[in-house]
Order: structure tokens, then sequence, then C-alpha cells
């Protein structure tokens, strides 16, 4: 995969050099490359934004040095169709980015990300560039941020991670929480690992049992209760078919029940004590 | 504010010298240290991790070191009370981090976080500081990273704008997309700056009129137009009241609607097509 971006921080994107997107370049399975905005500026204060049109604070990025920045970066390699790239644009009026759209990215050759910084982009940048490929208009969250570097380093990351040879072991995709599967719209529960007890604190005793029925049964526990309490959202969204008879004797004690009457809004399960999160 | 990280990748923590934090450092808002985790391991492999107790593929990082080096950030300044430092763990299994919970954050003296690889650390540790500390297991967001070093930086960017004096223009954090306000809930929309004319692409009409109200009912209308096709879900949960009779109009141009029925769920409104998203 080729990923290209264009920024007013390259240094910002250092981290594009460490670990696993590091490592990943060092094999060839990812070529980064990442470009000062201000070598496509021709005034001598190297200028990339003016006063927004209509009015208002901040500053808006103009559309000549993201045109030609673009242009330049096209001009190498830009073929329509199998290596046609996609421009990720971050900003926080983007749609959520989710596991979901990163599966998809990961299976596209090329990927451009045009990270802004003030009040974002021309909006004529965006229109001009969508005649030519796809454009994704990403929020990595409901958080405000100074600039769109750092939902840049977010997207590469969850989006390399998925590419195959990656990750060490095929098998710790599986187990990710949103991933499709055993653990769908459950958050996972607690980890453990030796020494058994530390500085006063032993780990659960069913840990040691050897028996995995039980240790399984116990862990769908924990994430049930960890998605109840960090997560109701999921809990609502979760069919019902997907739970088992002791996943609803634990949802019980942990004070959801099914809620009929939600349905058409999704809502499939509800807190007992009826109190809104 | 104080920041402590500890991490295995001290160098992924570079862009906190570069831009706003980094700016922020140079002026003395911020007072940030990055700690190597490897430097409180005591063997000759400098190990972190080990196997899951109960089985299972990944590794589960260990107590030790961790329970020493917060130890050692704790003994440089740890006082009850007023510097009394908060935990932040970035994990997808945490509570969504979100603008308001930045604000409460960028309250505070000081924050210590514990980005983690694998499948995350054992969890006696936050167990043990819990008891000290506030602690804020937080997710950024509903994909998987590699690790919580990118969530590091995305926090302490959301923080550290929000610190008086940090942003250039006080005035920068009224109109954000999250911020309390005229926009509650609502994305902003496009935004525009000379020249007039780019490659064949004129600027609205509007944002010359010189017309405060049409200029503003024109913006408020594309952030509705914005929202509804982005975020549906933040349309759904406007209060009715927030919307005056021209959104109303626009909405139903947008194809929404009032849905009373929905209301006991937090969903004020819906497609007038009944499409769920």
């Amino acid at each position: 995969m080729r990923l290209d971006v264009v920024t007013i921080f390259p240094e910002y994107l250092d981290p594009l050099n460490v670990s696993l997107v590091g490592k990943a370049r060092t094999r060839g399975q990812l070529d980064v490359h990442v470009h000062d905005l201000r070598d496509w500026t021709y005034d001598r204060h190297n200028t990339v934004d003016d006063t927004p049109y209509g009015g208002g604070p901040g500053m808006v990025m103009k559309t000549e040095p993201w045109g030609d920045a673009l242009d330049s970066v096209l001009a190498d390699g830009y073929e329509h169709g199998s290596h046609e790239p996609a421009l990720i644009v971050p900003t926080p009026s983007g749609r959520p980015f989710t596991q979901e759209l990163a599966v998809q990215l990961s299976e596209r050759p090329w990927l451009i990300f045009t990270p802004a910084r003030y009040e974002g982009i021309d909006r004529r940048v965006v229109d001009e560039y969508a005649t030519r490929m796809p454009v994704y208009e990403v929020s990595i969250g409901d958080y405000v941020l100074a600039g769109g570097e750092a939902a840049v380093l977010v997207v590469t990351e969850a989006v390399a991670r998925l590419l195959p040879g990656v990750l060490g072991n095929a098998e710790s995709h599986r187990d990710d929480s949103f991933a499709p599967g055993a653990m769908a719209n459950l958050l996972e529960g607690p980890v453990y690992t030796k020494p058994p007890a530390w500085r006063g604190r032993d780990i659960p005793d069913v840990l040691l049992s050897g028996h995995h029925g039980k240790i399984a049964r116990w862990r769908r526990d924990e994430a049930l209760r960890r998605t109840t309490l960090h997560r109701p959202d999921l809990i609502e969204r979760c069919d019902p078919k997907a739970f088992d008879k002791k996943d609803r004797e634990m949802l019980s004690i942990l004070g959801w029940e099914p809620d009929p009457a939600g349905e058409p809004y999704g809502r499939f399960w509800r807190r007992t004590d009826g109190v809104e999160e």
C-alpha cells in the first residue's frame, strides 16, 4: 500500500517511522511519502491560509497550494482504475471513522491524506478532486483537535495493522474489540499475566482452573460487565439473538432487560431502573 | 499543566514537540515528561509482557514494570489534593473520549498517560492506582490501534488547546464542532477563502453579499445539510427546541421530521422515508 500525506507539519508524522508502521515500511509493505504543503507556495511568507469569505473567526486554507500539491502527488503514479488513490480528509465534520471503514480502506492500493489546520480547507479542493477519485471525509471522534495530523496517525495505524503480514500473530485480529465474530459489539474484559500475586492482589481463581468452558464464560461475563459500564450504547444495539441464556442472566444481574418497544429505534435492551445514561 | 507519558515507544511521542503542544511547552504552559517503560525492567531482555492467564492469543503487559514506573513518576511531585494527578489509560474498552471529557481534563493540574501495547496491561495496575487517584479509561473511537500512543497524542492535543493562552484567538473555541452554543450538535458546513474563482469553481454568491443575516442562515442550512449527511445520529438526538422555523423547513427539505414516539429513546427526529441509516 502507498500512503501520501500533505501537511504543514511534516515532523508531526515522524511516528510513521516507529513500531508497527515503521516496521511495515522497512519490510516494503508500506510506501510512505510525507510532503510539506509549503513547498507549493510561491510568496516569500509561504502563505497557506487567508480570511474566510462571509466573515467570522479563524483562517481558511487556500485552494492553490493544496491543488498544486495534490496535482504533484497524483502526477507521480495516478491511473484511473486499479491504481486509483482515495483521498482521506480528516475533519470534525466528517463521517465517523470506524473499524469497518478501516477494513475498507485497507483494501485500497493508495491513500492520500490532507490533514488541515485552522478552520479547514477551502471546500473547492474536495469538490475538485472528488471528480477524480473517491473522497472520504472522516472524523476520528467527537472532540476537537488542533489539526488533522493526529487523525492521520490514527487512521494509518488502524489500516496498516490490517494489511497482510503486518501483524505478527494473525490470530490477534480475531478477539479485537469491534471485530466481527463472537465478541461483536462487546468490549474486552480484564487481562492478567504472571505473577499470580502482586502487591496483595491475586488474579481471579477461575483463570488458574484449567477449565476452558468456565474461563470462556467468565470472560464473556466480564465483557458484558465492562460494556454495560462503559458503553451502554453498544448493549442497547445488540441483537437479542446474539445473547444466550447465560448472557441474559448476566445482563439481568447487571440491570438490563429486553425492550420490545425500542426495536423500531434499534434499541433492543434497556436498563431495568429506567435511568438513561 | 504537567503531563507524564510512560511507553515502550518514547519516540512515538515526538509530535509533542511540534506545533500547538510544542509551543505551549516552549512558553511554559505545559511541562511534558516522556518515560521509557523499559527503564523499569531488570532482566537482560527488558521484558514488559508475558502470556495471558487463562490462555488465548496475544501478550499482556506485566504489573511490575508499570508499578515501578508509576511509583517513580508519582514520587516526583505527588500530593493528595490540589496537585493530585489523574491517570489516563487509553484502551478500546474505555469510555468514549469526548469534548466534554477534554474540558474536564483541561482543568486538572497533572495527567499521567499509560499507553499500552499487545492485549493491554494486567488489570491489577489500574486497580492499584485507582486507590490513589482518579483513573480515566478512555477510547478515542470505535477502531483498533496497534497501541495507545496515538491516543495519547489525540487526548493531549484536545486538552492542550483548551488551556488558557494556548490558542492564539480566544474566539476560535466558540464555533468548534461539538462546542456548547449555537451550533451545538451540528457539524460545520463548508468554508471558502480567496480567490473567488478557482479552476472554474466560484464561491457561493451569498458569501459576497455582505448581508450578515443571510450569511448566518446559509451557514446554518449548510450545517444542517452536512449533519444529516454525515451524522444522522446527531440530528436524531437534537432537542426540537434547538431548531427555529427556518431550521425545521430546511430539515423538512432534507427529509427529516419530528418523531414524537421516539422521545423516550432520545430520538426526536426521523427520516421521512423511514430508512434507518
